[in-house]
């Protein structure tokens, strides 16, 4: 499942087009995602921190619900939540709780009252544990505990949560074991995270973002927030899932090659 | 550790050179893998069935040792590397044993008498074997043979055989799941492999290399066959160790950003 990125409140050049309510140009991303392949287009207010209901719920009726593509609703604020989800009739991400007692308290029951998906993050209160234990113990109580409250195990999105490679060299590795390992004990379940992070400060950050993808998929990781305009970052896609076998008779690849995508 | 590839009697634009004893173009092949960043170079002679000795004496003779650079011996056949290994002083690899009784009786003893490396196949009498489980067990059985017959661990290089993703739609799976399950039970041990394999009869097959790269290196694959003039795949090689932790602050690649190897 591919996720686009793009209409993100904190990147530098969508905000001032939000800023703006500017209907037009926002549309255009949309469809520009839609276009590239993307499943699912995220919709993120999380920088207008006071007045996010507003703000999401007028991207919702303006950008997302025209685009006729499923959503994923990038916030953990209920209010907002509550404001948006019942003008919407397609699939929805809900992204996301986490082993946060208050943030599973407010956003779980709106992901069963709406039957979304849900995205948990591997980390409970406190700072993001630095190894792949600490989070597959934090990833496995949180999945147990979503099953016990009644979430199907096919709607639950572990995010093993991204950090860069430039500050902790074993970043990657840390992603790689907790992805495998939580796979291993629970089949079922899909893993989702935002790819970007991992090259936060080194250079060529689109080359260490693909390779990347390649190497979570290959460990497990079914689902991606990133950007699908990107066309090598997509190509990386593609060639990942005829190497897993997950594109048969590479049919997807040789559409993508045909179209020339990997010009 | 990159093994250069390009000096082998089976690629179309090497064959001529060879025919014709063409010492100068075979140097400068020779001398670019080094320039590239080649640890080993793969010297093969087994297009030449009949003239293999004496085609490798005199590559290694006129080719390989003027390189300077540690030799990868790519032959089973004994009477060959016979005649070369007592040539040579630098480091060598011997490509390679087999479960086939004949060759693993013939290749060992050279390996242990001139103290090589030695790259050993997933196979035994027979075909490849098709699934992930057989490998393992046949790369399990060679490795203990070769341990109790005192080959050093860290000497025993493991092949799992690539095959084409085209032909067999989890032949990429194969090889991950050869790769981490045998280097869990020998964690000592070293894995090598020809990479291009894997993208026979598919287009942009450099394109698949390099992404096959990056996810069994991941699974734990240490060193490689291939051709360490291709700018995109060393690149892939270089964003491979960042991401795996064994690019100590980044600085193996940061150094190839600064000298353009990603432009």
């Amino acid at each position: 499942m591919i996720i686009g990125e793009l209409l993100n409140s904190s990147r530098k050049a969508i905000r001032p087009l939000m800023d703006a309510y500017d209907t037009e140009a926002l549309r255009k991303i949309a469809d520009a995602q839609k276009d590239a392949g993307a499943d699912y287009l995220d919709l993120n207010c999380g920088a207008y921190v006071k007045e996010e209901v507003e703000r999401l719920t007028w991207r919702v009726e303006n950008v997302g619900l025209p685009s006729g593509k499923p959503l994923c609703l990038d916030s953990p604020n209920p209010a907002a939540l509550k404001a948006v989800l019942p003008m919407i009739s397609v699939p929805v991400v809900i992204n996301s709780v986490s082993g946060e007692e208050q943030r599973y308290q407010d956003v779980l029951p709106l992901a069963l009252e709406y039957k979304t998906k849900l995205v948990a993050l591997c980390m409970a209160e406190g700072d993001i544990p630095q190894d792949a234990k600490t989070r597959c113990e934090i990833g496995a109580r949180l999945i147990e505990r979503l099953l016990a409250d009644g979430m199907p195990s096919e709607d639950i999105y572990v995010d093993p949560l991204v950090q860069p490679a430039s500050v902790s060299p074993d970043g990657a590795r840390v992603i790689l074991d907790t992805v495998s390992q939580l796979k291993a004990a629970y089949p079922e379940i899909h893993f989702v995270c935002g790819l970007s992070n991992i090259s936060y400060g080194l250079p060529n950050r689109k080359l260490i973002n693909r390779y990347f993808l390649a190497q979570i998929a290959a460990a497990g990781m079914d689902s991606f927030i990133l950007d699908p305009t990107d066309k090598q970052l997509m190509g990386g896609y593609l060639v990942s899932q005829v190497l897993l076998g997950q594109d048969k008779f590479c049919a997807k690849y040789l559409k993508a090659h045909r179209k020339g995508l990997f010009e």
